[in-house]
């Protein structure tokens, strides 16, 4: 049996992703037989005050459709608890110890959806009342710390109550579908790694962008800002992924060991170069989708005059002999004109057509792999037009995978939440990996603090400050959006 | 303004292929203003009678709606004439003269679609009278000779009235749209190239299959052969297209340089190595497509001890660095299971596969180049099955050129007849590619000739004898119907 702990569970993350990816694991038939939920927070409420903001939740952001299936929900809601907890009140765990049986001999999953102050304070409670035993394993959640120095700090406390392997950082990012399908498309073909290097890569760009503003996480997003929010976490572990080198095998660490060497390798900006090498804007007011939206500064929560950058550019680059002179261009921003995730590498144009001259400036080949809105991988090539002659246009090799698998997708918190709870630790971040990708972002932190007027201005729903797209063409490369054949 | 006169112009071909690429390309606005057509036979008929066939021809063999159409058809009719013509009669070409207008300032192309002991005689007469000024083009059809020897005659013969660059050797294979594409894929992205060598190509495989027999050519194949009525064009040329080194340019005698270059390097067989390398089969009763079909030796006009074969396999070997070890089955015969042909390259396997064992049987990339029955480029890779867990498997990247483009796309007769009348000889044949596949094919006939016992016969409606597949078995390899994974 498991039993499933959720700290901040009367949270927002806990309403939006955690229950609803937790109840499509047990529509799944993925939970174990006799499997526990227990919601954890400060409020004082009772098991069914906690059921019944679980059904709310379920019915609101879930998938599944609840009114065709109330035998379902109730045997999930027979299954949850609320355990009012407090992390300084030694008694809530002495009362939640006494709920979970014998944790020492089930599997227990401790899932901390709360800020990254109460992490050390939980952790050490639960190992104070034993609850950690070999079998347990916690989940936190980003953001893991505010720079290198303080993510050690909180890292070295985990690790006085925790084995790393029963750590679980999780970057929802991982969990996507074609993050893994990454990996196999990769290394279960022969196709892609001859040409995934510095001899036929030009660059490699990757882009996160978000048409929302900060919502009602206004106080939260101006102590944290864009680099802090997306690029130590998300964007730079979709750059490892891309760049690593073939792992031993497939168990979590090799990959792992791969993904980390990637981040040490990642060129260290100085004062000057992170002038030269990134952008940084905070949105004014403008227009989303036809919508008009007020300017960052105007957000609930924010300051006046805040300096945090809403919108991050970077070109990064790996000093190695895979990637050495490959930029790999990473992007981030809210109120952008769309929203969407995805990896673009782009290839180096042939080295001579023989075509012919117009034929010579047709854009170059290029995988794109979309995260979001829809997850899918397409190969943009040249092919002739039919008719007579040879008129190049540009087409797609397009990879359905609705259409070429029957298998059931799973949604990244679901995918992750299983994995937890079967301790594969594949799409976890480790100890090492979070280090190493402070130690790349702390440099550009600290310069960006002491040169308040590298902040640009853009207008909410472009896709960013101009000198974005300044950074890339220097190199004679614009990003996917820009560009313009001819 | 072009003449166009059709030698053959009663026969199967003119009224299958000919007379509809022609109106196609009519109805497309891509013949002349001042065009005419001849019809040119041995048969005593006028223009009102030639006309009623070619309409019957259109009405039948065309994909044009043409009852939708009447005053189009008219128009074409128009211009259409008939000339009373045997090869033997000088009288036949003065009267042919006298009805082109001035056949040394207007474009002139001479279709022979008669039996390749006319080729000589018709150019001889046409040549006499002045018929073939520095403005007339010759388009020939196959069979070109019998052999190296007989080919090489027959060019000789041509070239004492014709300049090579007048000559049109037409193979039809070389008008279809993907065949063209080839080129456009190979030498128009960056993608493909690097990986086409024998450091990543197990082998590429080349089948035409068709599913009818003889039909009413039973005495004319007989004396023919799949080896010379397939192998030695089509698949030959199938063969040092995809084998080819990028071109200077893309001019026609650049591409057909490269292309007799292949052909050169193909291993010579020495009769111990035909025996080895080479299948050949001759088809029995059996069924196709649930029908009950009559053998070979069967079929009117076929000797009942025929030795002729109507199937033939080849692992035939390119001495040169690109390709030495990686070997080109080829693969054509009758009666087979299904109708196709096209092109596949299987890449080598991964060299490791990081997931594990049950992996490693899984099926290595391919690119399916199809040519019938559908034109097609599909990419065959790996990729992971949504859900839990990494599992492979099979997807395929599908490039629809019918959705990629709005182009017209052209039909193979059509595109070779406008690439004749505007002097675009890339798609045609030169004499030394010829005589190159004549030699290589010439050794393997000769052999054949002193080993009855080496005809294999198959079933009807089969894949052709069993030692075609041990053919590649041998090499660990098979034939792509007879895959299977695991």
């Amino acid at each position: 049996m498991t039993t499933f702990v959720l700290f901040g569970g009367t949270g927002d993350l806990a309403k939006r992703k955690i229950i609803p990816a937790l109840y499509s694991a047990f529509l799944n038939g993925r939970l174990d037989k006799n499997f526990a939920f227990y919601g954890a927070a400060r409020e004082q409420i009772g098991d069914d005050e906690f059921r019944k903001r679980v059904s709310a939740a379920i019915a609101q952001y879930s998938k599944a459709d609840v009114l065709n299936t109330p035998e379902k929900l109730d045997a999930f809601l027979a299954m949850t608890f609320y355990t009012k907890i407090d992390a300084r009140v030694d008694a809530d765990f002495a009362q939640l110890k006494s709920s979970i049986a014998s944790p020492d001999t089930q599997s227990t999953l401790f899932y901390l959806a709360t800020g990254p102050d109460l992490f050390v304070p939980i952790v050490k409670q639960l190992s104070e009342h034993q609850l950690v035993g070999k079998l347990a394993r916690v989940v936190v959640e980003k953001p893991l710390g505010r720079d290198a120095t303080s993510a050690r700090e909180i890292n070295q406390a985990l690790r006085v109550y925790l084995q790393e392997n029963q750590i679980y950082r999780i970057d929802h990012y991982l969990g996507k579908e074609m993050v893994q399908n990454l990996l196999a498309l990769r290394f279960a073909n022969l196709f892609l790694e001859p040409l995934w290097n510095r001899t036929w890569i030009k660059d490699v760009q990757i882009s996160i962008s978000e048409q929302v503003g900060v919502e009602s996480r206004g106080d939260f997003y101006d102590h944290t800002g864009a680099l802090r929010d997306m690029v130590q976490n998300h964007l730079l572990q979709l750059l490892s992924i891309v760049a690593m080198e073939p792992p031993v095998n497939s168990a979590p660490d090799s990959i792992r060991d791969e993904k980390v060497k990637v981040l040490h390798a990642l060129h260290k900006f100085t004062p000057d170069e992170v002038a030269k090498k990134t952008v940084r804007g905070q949105y004014r007011a403008g227009a989303v989708d036809g919508q008009a939206v007020i300017g960052y500064q105007n957000e609930p929560g924010v300051p006046a005059h805040s300096r945090t950058e809403t919108f991050v550019a970077i070109r990064a680059e790996i000093d190695n002999w895979r990637w050495a002179g490959v930029p790999f261009y990473l992007r981030t921003g809210k109120r952008m004109a769309s929203r969407s995730a995805e990896i673009t590498i782009n290839f180096k144009q042939i080295p001579y057509s023989i075509f012919g001259g117009n034929q010579r400036n047709l854009r170059s080949n290029r995988l794109v792999i979309s995260l979001q809105p829809e997850e899918s991988v397409e190969l943009f090539l040249k092919a002739k037009e039919p008719g007579e002659g040879i008129r190049l246009s540009d087409v797609m090799l397009n990879l359905d995978f609705a259409e070429a698998s029957t298998s059931r997708r799973v949604e990244a918190y679901e995918r992750l939440l299983l994995d937890a709870m079967h301790g594969d630790l594949t799409l976890f971040v480790r100890d090492d990996e979070l280090s190493a990708a402070w130690d790349y972002v702390d440099p550009i932190m600290t310069t960006w603090q002491n040169d308040a007027e590298g902040l640009k201005s853009y207008i909410a729903g472009s896709w960013g400050p101009a000198a974005s797209s300044y950074l890339l063409a220097q190199h004679g490369s614009s990003w996917g959006e820009e560009f313009v054949e001819g």
